[in-house]
């Protein structure tokens, strides 16, 4: 192991895990858990797909149907808390966003990203969270305007390695993502 | 399987894997993410150890220690989402839940039951995410003061199955748990 009081090297693995997760659909890191709150002011959590991760520009990027309710959550609130625990490192990984809300033209590029069939995802009729009659009355047809990027502005990671001793660290954009050790 | 239109047994599930939780350190379920609101407004969610699930009740119990920052933010809003992602069943459970901190002589009895190499987990100094000067810079007695239970009153089970095609239910307290599909 690097040195434990490396407060970068640190930070450069979580980031090397964020990044797997983009890019390995089996990475544990491709699932993080997205909470928000709902606009009755109750904390929610859902799981979801990690697209896209960009340290240079401290961003991470997250694909929605319009229509569900993490969408009606960040238009009251625009802030999200994403989780990541990686088992087989013993890391957990926190992080604490804005959110922006893209649609349109603007994610063209995205769109013609997202494989036919996944494109299903967005467009469910009724749409999520509707009652139906029964277990299976609703359709998905792919439908483009009702799909969403979420781009996640970080604003602080919170690290923590469970070893014999455990580690902690919580860094912030505000401080240029220096870091700081904290009690576990 | 069975018939996948029987709500109550997608309940009924749902519960064999809290239950199974509580019984198994190596369950999916003992480690469900838990989310709440900072007092600042901000969505937080962090990994905790699922102690206990009594159905009778609607209760499930996390321990924790009254210093971190998630008693603080529950002292501000008393709720919390749960979500346990169940990877080998491809089912998602998301909870929605009020919450009562309970501390002192009423948890006796819980504290009774928690190993002595855990007792460590309640009473870090300094306390849990304090800046400190270097990685290890804190000490971990065990401090009964610091041992708090959060007791939390399920309002709300949204259950999700991954299927071919996906099932997704909402079950709430308000109708005895008695459950509606929804699109997913």
């Amino acid at each position: 192991m690097s040195d434990p009081n490396d407060l970068g090297a640190f930070l450069d693995e979580a980031w090397q895990h964020l990044e797997r997760g983009v890019a390995d659909a089996k990475s544990p890191a491709r699932l993080p858990t997205f909470a928000t709150v709902s606009p009755g002011g109750r904390p929610e959590v859902r799981t979801v797909a990690l697209r896209h991760a960009a340290r240079a520009q401290s961003v991470l990027e997250v694909h929605t149907d319009i229509e569900t309710p993490k969408i009606a959550a960040l238009r009251v609130l625009p802030r999200a808390g994403l989780h990541i625990w990686l088992a087989d490192a013993d890391v957990q990984i926190r992080i604490s966003a804005d959110v922006e809300v893209l649609t349109g033209a603007e994610i063209d590029d995205q769109w013609a990203r997202v494989p036919p069939a996944s494109r299903v995802s967005y467009g469910t009729m009724p749409v999520p969270g509707t009652p139906i009659p029964s277990v299976y009355a609703y359709e998905k047809p792919s439908e483009r305007s009702r799909f969403a990027v979420l781009r996640c502005h970080m604003v602080e990671m919170d690290l923590v390695h469970l070893g014999t001793q455990h580690r902690r660290a919580i860094y912030t954009a505000a401080t240029d993502w220096q870091g700081t050790w904290v009690a576990p």
